[in-house]
């Protein structure tokens, strides 16, 4: 069978590849039939120079086309729903509901649509202008993005469908899309359906690109090649330093999420208050598609207690009694099973769990693991290792004082949640842990597990690094993920018509926001 | 004589240090008679413990009471103006009239009460509140910053005064400031002020710390530090870059501002028209402060024809006819020397210049350079390297097609600038041109010379590698500067008594821009 095209300057063609690869059905570890090639450099450079063309053409074009682009993506997305939904279960063993079909295909339309609401209002771009000086300044695209999509959100990060793919195109930018080696099949059927979006609304046709495999040099060479603006990169922890240091040589803006592991804070007052309802959310929140979520629970912090004692035993049993779901792929399972050898050797306790999941697909028991405060304390690094699936690390500290400083040694991370009692007693405890818990997460919760991400425009899906590559940015929430992969273009006594029309005096559309002379406002200059 | 004391955690103290050093008058070359440690590592460690209780007592700290610091510490520069201005003068040489005391001075004052006015009025901050989810986000401390200031402005961009130090203070951070090895005695000036502007604004005394020199692979080491929440630097390409390899490996942000050779391309009508004014324009921002900005006009592209042969002739007179500047140091004077010598290797023609220049200073003859359009594009990164001083290469392309690929070669600039007629007659190549200088530079301009650079609101004084690390911010231009001294805090579901003063329902000031559900607004959410 020949292996599929790759889609370069708007026109599918078979791949200059020296090898190709199949993806697997997770539930049967079969491969499945479909070969994709893994592409040469070459491949790579003709993407490259396409997209170099087709951004300069983007810069001549209208936010409304940009939107419009967008728009007509997300409902032909929406009409071949059966199909996305079936070669993403088949890729993916996620399941059709309500994961894929009601929850991760409307959110990823939603996104879409967002996106191109963004682009149209053109808030996002923070117009800035000083009549007293005439200087103008607005956000303005970077230049071509390479989106690197996660295995584990075939759609929402999906690297020509998801978060990252919808911000970049909203802020101007053409995509090079490389297609996570998991679920090939699913971004192929997005980038046909885009390059079909594309000629609908006329946008250049090497808008979006895809490839679908490189050698990992070749990546390297991508993020950090001149014509590239920047990238998106959401996956390993390893293969996102790799590109992150080539992709600092050269200067070149990227944008990763690595790692985290997402430390839930549970104070006594709430075990006392809430039990079981805290163990159902937390057992829903930690097993909830199998765990492969990047603000899965990874670790629980308690203080010793007795309550503490039957909160771990009832989870315990809990996970027992879940179903084992089955995971995303080969490499999935593999890093879990050493993840969690990982954990033990470093001193972490089973309480259960840790052994094959059964069944014909890639699997593992839902697992549970317990370690003392001061056994973290001896060995910090080792026991943030990210254990990406259906498992978790309970950290049991001595006092409060024990549990600070827990969280004085944890690495940058997505999220950090507090669980504290309505009537107030934990709430001394509260005051001396968020400190040290706010400054090294993104997002900070209260009384909930982290899993939901709203898209919202007050979302921060980012944090301090490992999590990710600067803290600054979020990854999902618009319009604040479009400023990603933006340049401040400011324009200095510029003569009025030569303008791009978001600083002109006139606002272009009434509703955009600018910050004119210290004030915001959707007013024109007068 | 004992050599200068460092201010640690709120005490001038001696340096634990194995040598020192001496800076020199550019004017005689003679040493200063003040000696300055170079500290060794536990100096520097101990700046980073005294730092992270400083930062987590300024989290606590409201924003008019940074605020009032700020404006104290620019009173008390004000108060002993003589004093800045006479040590200043001794260490760089720059003319104490009217650059120093009349533009450094107050441009530093104001930047410092600019960054007092935006910490107090908060809208820097970005809070964005979604009442549907109940999740509301803004920009918080990112940590201790480290500042490395540059040689060329003693008081505006110095460690302990300059914009990076005013905008890591007015975001929360506490700075430990790097001195300028060639102005140490203005800095450690500006650090006893500061110390005393503290005392009186009741701030923790680490808030601002000072250390001269260290040895570079402790630099390294300060920039990565687990402790450092961020870095500013403007200086050299060499040393930044070593310095951004050490903050990119350990995800640390770091802001630089690196080099840039700031392309003027002066379209034919433009000299038909405005030969005098233009040729006048040139001559005196590429001379002015002999030459030593970042944004000095070190590249002018023409068209050939006769007008530019005239146009370079006119120059050459004027640089031979201009007095000759003192230059900042002995390593400013070989570095331009070098500078020179590297352009005319790569096949640049001396118009004039390029000789000693002359008395008892640091010096260099005013010096111009031209070289065609096909020589340049056979070398086009040597014939780019920043001569940093008095002196600029011309270079003619044949036509307007030649001039846009010079443009396309260039590197990242923090400005570009273009010339034209106000006739019409050279409309159709300023919009041939537009287009590759605009993704190459932070800041476009018409008709006027880069070297102004406002503290406005619409400044980007930043743009593309190699110019910056980042093109997404700047360092001059408040609220802009402030956000890169900050991390996106993100409270989700957090209970309304916990919230930080700017997420509160009630708007802590009734000024505060919010973005409230979409919309910008500096009313209460109801």
């Amino acid at each position: 069978m020949a292996a599929q095209q790759i889609l370069i300057d708007g026109r599918w063609r078979a791949a200059h590849a020296a090898s190709t690869f199949r993806a697997e059905n997770p539930r049967t570890r079969e491969p499945l039939p479909e070969e994709y090639p893994v592409s040469d450099w070459s491949d790579c450079d003709e993407a490259l120079d396409a997209a170099v063309r087709a951004g300069a053409e983007l810069r001549q074009v209208s936010a409304d086309r940009l939107a419009a682009f967008l728009d007509a993506f997300a409902s032909r997305i929406e009409a071949r729903k059966a199909e996305f939904v079936e070669i993403a279960h088949a890729e993916t063993a996620l399941p059709v509901t309500p994961r894929l079909a009601d929850g991760e295909l409307p959110r990823t339309t939603n996104q879409l649509r967002q996106a191109a609401a963004a682009a149209r209002e053109g808030s996002w771009a923070m117009a800035t202008i000083d009549t007293k000086n005439d200087i103008r300044s607005v956000l303005g695209p970077l230049g071509p993005i390479c989106v690197f999509g996660p295995n584990n959100f075939p759609f929402a990060f999906g690297s020509v469908s998801g978060g990252d793919f919808a911000a970049a195109i909203a802020a101007g930018n053409p995509v090079i899309g490389k297609a996570n080696s998991s679920h090939p099949g699913t971004t192929r059927l997005f980038a046909v359906e885009a390059l079909a979006a594309l000629a609908e609304t006329g946008l250049p046709p090497a808008t979006v690109q895809l490839i679908y495999r490189t050698k990992h040099e070749d990546g390297e060479r991508l993020v950090s090649d001149s014509r590239v603006g920047g990238t998106g990169y959401t996956g390993s922890r390893s293969a996102g330093l790799q590109l992150k240091a080539a992709a600092d040589r050269a200067g070149k803006p990227i944008y990763l999420e690595l790692s985290s592991v997402n430390p839930v804070v549970i104070l006594p007052g709430a075990l006392r208050e809430r039990f079981d309802d805290i163990v159902g959310q937390f057992a829903t929140s930690c097993l909830m598609g199998t765990g492969q979520f990047c603000t899965n629970p990874g670790m629980i912090v308690l203080l010793a207690g007795e309550e503490s004692e039957r909160f771990i035993a009832a989870i315990g049993a809990k996970f027992q009694a879940a179903p084992v779901g089955t995971l995303l792929s080969r490499s999935v399972a593999s890093a879990l099973a050493r993840g969690l050898q990982t954990l033990r050797a470093a001193g972490a306790k089973l309480v259960t769990g840790d052994t094959p999941g059964g069944g014909a697909g890639y699997s593992h028991a839902n697992s549970l693991l317990q370690v003392s405060g001061s056994d973290f304390l001896k060995n910090p690094e080792q026991l943030q290792t990210e254990v990406f699936g259906n498992a978790s690390l309970v950290v049991v500290a001595a006092d409060s004082a024990e549990a600070r400083r827990v969280l004085d040694h944890l690495e940058g991370n997505l999220t950090g949640c507090i669980y504290s009692d309505t009537a107030g007693s934990d709430d001394a405890i509260y005051a001396e842990l968020e400190s040290p818990l706010r400054q090294r997460v993104g997002r900070l919760l209260n009384d909930k597990m982290p899993t939901g991400v709203a898209v919202s425009p007050a979302m921060n899906h980012g944090g301090p690094f490992p999590a990710t590559g600067h803290p600054g940015f979020t990854a999902v929430g618009i319009p604040a993920s479009l400023r990603r992969f933006a340049m401040l273009q400011c324009y200095d006594g510029v003569r009025p018509q030569r303008l791009p029309a978001s600083l002109k005096n006139t606002n272009p559309n009434g509703a955009m926001w600018r910050l004119v002379d210290g004030q915001w406002t959707q007013k024109d200059v007068t």
